[in-house]
């Protein structure tokens, strides 16, 4: 399925020089929605993951409904202040930003292979900083499944694990 | 099955009063959360939803999670400044705060039904001003549907469309 004539494109969003992609058209149209949730399975399966895990917020929506069809659990990366109790956190660099991460502090078995699941990957610096976290946090990063690929910014050079992603643009 | 093993309870967070309901749980248990979403498609079959909406962050996971399994889109409504171009937009008080959601201009057909999905319903507010701005881009709000609803604020009689939730607490 041809999943890029259903990305909106904004250039200079949120801030000059990005040029933001919008998926809320994906997610609206049920045909494109459902095969690329099965999509996603496909590239995911050879992870064989115990536990998909994405951070706040536009993760939450391609990993929840991929941990629903394949059976498995899904572990909400958050912003910071968002989680009560103990938490393992993480602060990195955003392609626009900083932000923080925090997972609760037993989120996973020891050795759970753990796949990261995002909407884009850009430089990589998300997926970077949650593989550590998750690694803090016992489980056992073994990949990052993204939706979108910003192909230019190369971020799976910076990230050393394994990445996959359903479209590149 | 019984969800409520599944949600972690936290006195006085985010703020003093304040019961925090923690979902995580629940997401990570492959079981609970596979057979969550199973009975809440069961609870949204008689509204005959042609898409989901709910608010970022949390009702992203389930709503996601559900359209996928009915074979329906979903529409996020989104925090203030998290979308391009134009969109509708509306404010609203909260249990703790206030808020503002926004939806893209061309979210729904005319008279497209829409169901409201939400984690957690406490007074109500969240589902309210959804309902308002699902109806200025033209879409029927039919109803509400969420996880869990905190019974003593009976936050359903706030919102003039129906209400079902998988757990009342």
């Amino acid at each position: 399925m041809n999943y890029e004539k259903y990305i909106g494109v904004t250039m200079d969003f949120p801030t000059k020089g990005i040029s933001f992609k919008d998926i809320s058209p994906l997610l609206r149209d049920k045909t494109a929605f459902h095969n690329c949730i099965d999509d996603l399975a496909k590239l995911a399966e050879p992870y064989h993951p115990d536990l998909l895990c994405g951070p706040e917020s536009r993760a939450f929506l391609f990993g929840a409904a991929l941990a629903y069809r394949m059976g498995i659990g899904f572990v909400m990366a958050r912003k910071a202040g968002k989680l009560p109790g103990v938490v393992y956190q993480i602060s990195y660099q955003l392609e626009y930003g900083s932000a923080t991460l925090a997972i609760p502090q037993k989120s996973f078995e020891p050795g759970q292979r753990v796949l990261m699941i995002d909407d884009l990957m850009a430089t990589g610096g998300t997926f970077s900083a949650l593989k550590e976290l998750i690694a803090m946090a016992g489980g056992d990063p073994v990949g990052a499944l993204t939706v979108i690929r910003l192909k230019e910014l190369a971020g799976e050079k910076n990230i050393d694990v394994p990445c996959s992603s359903l479209m590149d643009l």
